[in-house]
């Protein structure tokens, strides 16, 4: 099964300390050894690092892990092929543009019987379920509508469409325009907010502690999302097959 | 004014050694120090580096520098900012997808008056006149043909859009859906092929030589095409203010 892991913040954060624990998912503390990428908002710009080579032995990966891009919203993906090829093409996330916005979207699942018609607007590059997902959401959204519409009705379309499509299989994914991250959890998802007063934090997957007391100030405040926590003395919140949250400066604003 | 530099091949390779020369015209040979990009496209994927620090000491730069991507379509930019201010949604090269295949586009220059009215299918995401010109293209390819039409129809419907944009000013351009290179010339632009039997070149932004004989096989054939030659020990094209190529598998198939 594929790793997701996102983030959302009120202030540009840089995600090294998680990167540093979710990466080695990728092919050293776990099997997810087909290809990995990272997407990081900046203002309304966006930028996509994707390797296919094992995010563990990947030379962009040692760049991610060595420059402090600050930004407020971050989906990053760890690949376990299981639909379409190995590939760049269908390496996570995948992007898009949509009402002059960048659109970025990660998935991990398998969609059975799942074959949406080309659209109108969006049409997938590569062979995977996932990417046909974030094609389908796309296009409804952008036949309904020609701009952005309030949030409140956006967020209600898109538990629409994750519902929708969640009765093909497993659906966990992270979707996010670069002013909000959706994240939708169909088996295994959880997350965390960080804000004052801030603590230490210990990664699961290596032996590094950080004080984030000492890395932020007392108005931050940073949602971190995950498949499976990445540290083991913080308390994440699980959240429920069928649940959805958007998370926008930081906090969950909507949950259903 | 930017420097553009592109690479068309039959058969995936590197660009190390003229990227080598190019980035250091981003702020150390040359005065172009407002960012710079580079996008690979390898099978039907597409990875698209950008950073808004100047090249010559971009990490990401650091990282395209020392890892062998092996390309058949690369379309790489440094920015001197003329239209729209610094920051990562106004780096070219810029990315959108059309008819299940992304496209990656990039320009040298300056449009004046020149506000087309939003797309139905691509807008704009950064100020920038380069964007709003790609996406007037996209969006005029996309109304005519609903799936990519035969390469000589595109050919000319190229030109078309080429010469109505050019009309607003400098509008020296690289465009690429992976399987082809479209380059048109407002000023400048150079371009060379190489193919057996190979030679040495040497670079003249750096005392750089290279014996492509050593790197290649006979069968290889590779185009690039730059802004100014990156080499001064080798023959270099000069395209003519107004005129356009369209290479594939590493030859001009197309010239007017």
């Amino acid at each position: 099964m594929c790793q997701l892991l996102g983030m959302n913040c009120n202030t540009p954060t840089d995600i090294l300390f998680s990167f540093e624990g979710f990466h080695r998912r990728g092919g050293l503390t776990d099997h997810h050894a087909d290809g990995w990428g990272i997407a990081f908002f900046e203002g309304r710009g966006c930028r996509l690092f994707l390797d296919d080579k094992p995010s563990a032995d990947s030379p962009v990966a040692a760049l991610v892990r060595s420059y402090p891009i600050k930004s407020e919203n971050v989906i990053a993906h760890i690949r376990k092929a299981t639909v379409g090829p190995v590939g760049l093409a269908n390496t996570h996330p995948f992007l898009r543009e949509m009402w002059g916005q960048y659109w970025i979207f990660a998935h991990n699942g398998d969609l059975k019987d799942y074959h949406p018609a080309p659209g109108r607007y969006y049409r997938p590059v590569g062979g995977t379920d996932s990417e046909a997902a974030f094609c389908a959401i796309m296009e409804n959204l952008r036949q309904r509508w020609d701009a952005p519409p309030p949030l409140e009705e956006l967020w209600q379309a898109l538990l629409e469409q994750a519902g929708a499509i969640r009765a093909h299989g497993v659906f966990n994914f992270m979707l996010s325009n670069g002013e909000w991250l959706f994240a939708h959890c169909s088996t295994h998802l959880h997350y965390i907010v960080r804000q004052a007063p801030f603590a230490t934090a210990h990664l699961l997957d290596e032996d590094i502690t950080v004080d984030f007391a000492e890395e932020t100030t007392p108005d931050d405040r940073v949602a971190v999302i995950a498949t499976q926590p990445l540290t083991d003395n913080e308390h994440w919140t699980r959240i429920d097959p069928g649940q959805a949250l958007l998370f926008k400066d930081g906090r969950a604003l909507f949950h259903a």
